[in-house]
């Protein structure tokens, strides 16, 4: 089997990688481990930065997501029991989309089958080889008693998560890697009940975090911050909600609206950072090459942006026979990486409780607060992270 | 004897509070502990934000800072090797003038003199009784030998910096003490050099960090981060050249211009607020009350702004007969306070090196020096906080 670009995972980074390729006449080949099934329905969050919905727009990925979806205009900060509103589309005249992960997971996979691409999902037992040749190659087999086959590349994009293969296929002394554990993890629930607000709220307590999501008119997404090695099991439903009212509550006696809890859990907070992100022909892009905190809500946009670059690099490597962006491709990429990461920890620093604080930190960072939200620079440099920076190309 | 307010302290916040008393026909007596020889000689820095070079002119005592001063319209920031301009009057049509703090007490001093002010220097064994009452009294003697004296007064002001008694007097269980301390301090010095840069440059390297100020044609003013407990005699004038060449290096060559070092010597580094910063009839102002890092430029100017909250306040206190401002002052202030050390520890946490900082933490740094430097936004919070935020009356 031969193709242009095997690309290595069914994720939003490698759906779009292979959509934007063929709409630049560029073959490719998606592999990916889990089931068609498994992906569509691992229920993940979502909020798409404005360059992420007008990417779905320019591929006519966009009709559910226009439907189901909802486009936000501000989000609330709030502390010291009052809330502070950030304009985004008044200060940058842009706006944020919310619209699950695993939606546009479904929206990529049946636009890309519909236009006769190749998903191999299911595959076994992948691996990368002579990445650093003109030819480099994935070996995989379709079930585990299957015989190995081999794709045969021009590229390779690793799109394969934290967790894949992709990045452990490059050399350590060729990676550097930069991680980040957090001192607490979060919380999550969803919900059946109405939305308790119209926009997003991120809520500084002095019990910890706390965050109003929606999902749906019928379904809601709350969160709170936990102890890192904190168990699911401590928390009965009583005591999340006690938990929310208590970090929401403002002045004016605001209340989240309840409901039953249909799903809770908790999921760790890391910042992890693999530099550089591409090695020979192995391309890497999203998870597989770094995470970032939920704070930012910046995973997935990341994930869309390394997509729009490598497409691009490689599309004018079949065009014009260049090879420079492909070979500046991690360094446009890790910048915006950096910024990203770094809105994300500065988020998550500025909005949880650290029990390390001493008395000084904590007025610090009400002070932060109080700044950022009172200046229109400082609101404007929350707005313009959160909708999402530029791709800087000519890094 | 007796006055309307005793003024503990001499430096810019006393002096600043009399002029401005004065101004508003309120009558004062400042004490301060020094000879007016020591405190007109003593070299300090000095940034003036915008609002505190305007309140010199509207007390008409710029003259020698008009001619001596210098408007710096910008500052650099220097990382990896590149100089980046934070254009302050673009950003906000506001300047900061360099004018060093000793020539602000000279100014301040004579204008006060003349005006026929009364200010006691190098008086002895100050202390403070029954500030909780309405006729609170400064005792003090005007030597070693003279007796004892009692100022009686209707306010006392204490603005005699973080070791003066004024703060002591408080009860402990009537403040909250908020301290920082930074695992780093600065080596400053003195050269006879001409100017190296024509606006200061505070450069992040991997060394450390190095700042270019200036202070006359002849006479500039640069530091390096050293650790904490250094020691001045490990660093030889060319030791100290050397490490600042090194730190300042940039892409295209820069080099410092080299002078002999007049005078050298290590501060060390630490935040400190006082909160409330009032207590019966007793106002702290500036250093007593609160204490910034360098980095920021910000205390002298903390120190002017506490002074001109507090003459506004008693003003209208005899004016109106009505203590509403007054019993806001430290709220109005510490706002603005706790503002200020967030810059400061931001500008901080930014700029130098932490040896207990990851790779990860590093790389953050590096972001938020990028990020801040390519957003309008980002430079124009810099701006803004460095020209000096305004009073918040209505806080």
């Amino acid at each position: 089997m031969r193709t242009q670009v095997g690309i290595l995972g069914a994720g939003p980074a490698g759906l779009m990688l292979s959509l934007l390729l063929a709409q630049r006449g560029v073959e490719s080949v998606v592999l990916e481990a889990r089931s068609r099934q498994a992906i569509e329905q691992t229920i993940r969050a979502g909020v798409l930065e404005q360059g992420t919905a007008d990417l779905m727009r320019e591929l006519g990925v966009h009709r559910r997501m226009e439907k189901l979806g909802e486009e936000h205009e501000g989000i609330e900060f709030r502390f010291r029991g009052r809330g502070r509103r950030i304009p985004l589309k008044e200060l940058t005249g842009k706006c944020v989309t919310l619209y699950a992960q695993h939606e546009v997971i479904k929206d990529l996979v049946a636009a890309r089958l519909a236009q006769g691409g190749e998903i191999l999902f299911s595959v076994q037992d992948v691996s990368l080889e002579a990445i650093d040749t003109e030819r480099p190659r994935i070996r995989f087999r379709r079930d585990p008693d299957a015989p190995f086959e081999l794709l045969e590349c021009d590229f390779i994009a690793g799109c394969d998560g934290f967790h894949g293969p992709s990045r452990a296929a490059i050399p350590e002394s060729a990676r550097q890697e930069f991680v980040k554990t957090y001192p607490m993890g979060w919380l999550g629930i969803l919900t059946q009940a109405p939305p308790s607000s119209r926009e997003l709220i991120y809520s500084n307590s002095d019990r910890g975090f706390a965050l109003v999501s929606t999902r749906s008119p019928e379904i809601q997404r709350m969160y709170l911050q936990v102890d890192a090695d904190d168990d699911i099991r401590n928390w009965s439903d009583d005591r999340i909600w006690e938990e929310l009212r208590l970090r929401l509550a403002t002045e004016d006696g605001w209340e989240p609206i309840e409901g039953p809890i249909l799903q809770k859990s908790i999921v760790q907070m890391r910042s992890f950072v693999c530099a550089p992100m591409q090695y020979g022909r192995l391309y890497l892009t999203g998870d597989a090459a770094h995470i970032v905190p939920p704070t930012g809500a910046k995973g997935l946009n990341l994930a869309v942006s390394d997509a729009r670059v490598l497409a691009e690099a490689i599309a004018r490597y079949y065009r014009d026979g260049s090879d420079h962006l492909l070979q500046r491709y991690s360094a446009i990429c890790l910048r915006r990486v950096w910024k990203a990461e770094r809105f994300s920890y500065f988020m998550t620093q500025m909005l949880h409780r650290f029990s390390e604080h001493s008395p000084f930190e904590r007025e610090i960072q009400l002070a932060e607060l109080d700044y950022i939200t009172s200046s229109r620079h400082g609101l404007a440099t929350i707005a313009e992270n959160y909708v999402g920076l530029p791709i800087e190309w000519d890094t």
